[in-house]
């Protein structure tokens, strides 16, 4: 067994989402947390600019002693190069992989829809990866740049007309493509899982990243006898590279409780760039 | 004279609508341009992080032997401490004064509002800079956070129903609050200066700031004997802190004129966070 935490990284707040799922099936895991607010969003940034801070959110996380890193961000699971993640010699999973396992598993027909930011959807490693998995897979993929901003200010009511009209606009692509299992690709959107269910109804099945990246974590940690077999609750403690009492106040909303626990403020720019070898 | 650049920096594309006047009002100029495409947004940081960035902004200006620096971002200008200005040995100008001192003269009754990003309307340095300018001076303020984004993301055209949705709310706080000017209190906001002066109508003056600061800047070169009076059309250079790529696609609608003039990418977090004295 070991004790030490789990390392979970996002630019900002939506990586909570993750942290939520893995809360409930890893209750005595221990959890270190960064979420790079200083630089949120990632999802309109360049590749290279997201894996250079990825970098910096890994080096800060291996910093900190953990035994796996999670990179609980779509955007960064999208850009990361295999050549990035080989430099890691400790557990390590994205959220991009576990929700394509789970999507080509899901799908009866092998048509998949995928929404995530500019970036993502830019990036094709959605696609590629489940045509890898399954080669009968046809992808639709749709950048959503505007779920982002909503959902953090708010607008996240299915009765609500604003993300209605905007979410109507986004999935009118899906309306006519016959998927039947739809991605959602950056860790925010399950916060607005009813409005999108809502809209393309209950012929389309909705994959979680969260769900599925924290059971792709529990296994992982099983396979490798990491697992804390403590007893105890787990605890979480939470980095940020803005305003600790905006963290505090905005996360409850991802993480599905309250944020009690201890946040800390860090100068993520001090962290190297690149990983070492 | 002096045939230096000015330098003028913004959190991202926003400034544009600053370098767009100055082109008008002083075309012999040369300019250079930092958009810190990196880290936007600014509006929706805490201030101390927005100071940080801002000093590094400056920083890079200063390195690049600029003879005046303005903060063509409304976050910063609202941000930054007199502390920090003080640093500066060369001319210097936010949109904030400008913009303030414009509202102050334009105003009738003396009720004015004042729109922005979160930031720059929790500083409440708008109001503050007004009422010591016009101490009878009412002001409503109302942070206006998904305009960025929106307007990033192109729902700028009148006939828009999302934009004219979020800016009728946004604006509603002003319909019984009498004012008769309002300023445009960030430098994305002109851009839909045609949604928002039809839902207030013909009775509220809208304040543009890079108009005001382009007017400044020209008073503050001509006192300081400064200007630039060679013949030739200036030049602009233009620095980002992301893909140059994405700046010369989408700085266009912000300038009023394609971007052709050169586009270099920096590492903005290789600059000094603070000001030398």
């Amino acid at each position: 067994m070991d004790t030490k935490p789990i390392g979970v990284f996002d630019s900002g707040l939506g990586g909570l989402t993750v942290v939520k799922e893995l809360k409930k099936i890893l209750p005595h895991e221990n959890i270190i947390y960064f979420g790079d607010t200083g630089r949120v969003p990632y999802g309109t940034r360049g590749r290279d600019t997201v894996v250079k801070y990825a970098c910096q959110d890994i080096n800060f996380l291996l910093s900190q002693n953990v035994k796996m890193i999670i990179a609980a961000c779509g955007t960064v699971s999208a850009s990361l190069p295999q050549s990035v993640i080989s430099c890691l010699s400790l557990p390590f999973t994205g959220v991009l992989l576990p929700a394509a396992q789970a999507a080509c598993v899901t799908s009866l027909n092998g048509k998949i829809g995928v929404i995530g930011t500019a970036t993502t959807i830019k990036s094709g490693a959605y696609g590629k990866a489940m045509r890898s998995i399954r080669n009968d897979a046809v992808i639709t993929g749709n950048a959503c740049p505007l779920f982002v901003p909503l959902i953090e200010n708010g607008y996240i009511q299915p009765d609500n007309q604003i993300i209605r009209l905007i979410a109507e606009n986004y999935l009118k692509i899906f309306k006519g493509s016959d998927i039947d299992t739809l991605i959602l690709g950056c860790t925010h959107f399950p916060i607005i899982r009813p409005v999108i269910a809502d809209i393309l109804g209950d012929a389309v099945s909705l994959i979680d990243p969260g769900e599925e990246t924290a059971r792709v974590a529990a296994a992982l940690l099983t396979k490798e006898h990491k697992l804390n077999m403590t007893k105890e609750p787990g605890s979480c403690h939470f980095y940020v590279s803005d305003s600790t009492e905006s963290f505090a106040e905005n996360g409850g909303l991802f993480l599905g409780e309250s944020i009690t626990d201890q946040v800390e403020r860090i100068s993520i720019e001090n962290y190297p760039t690149q990983l070492e070898q």
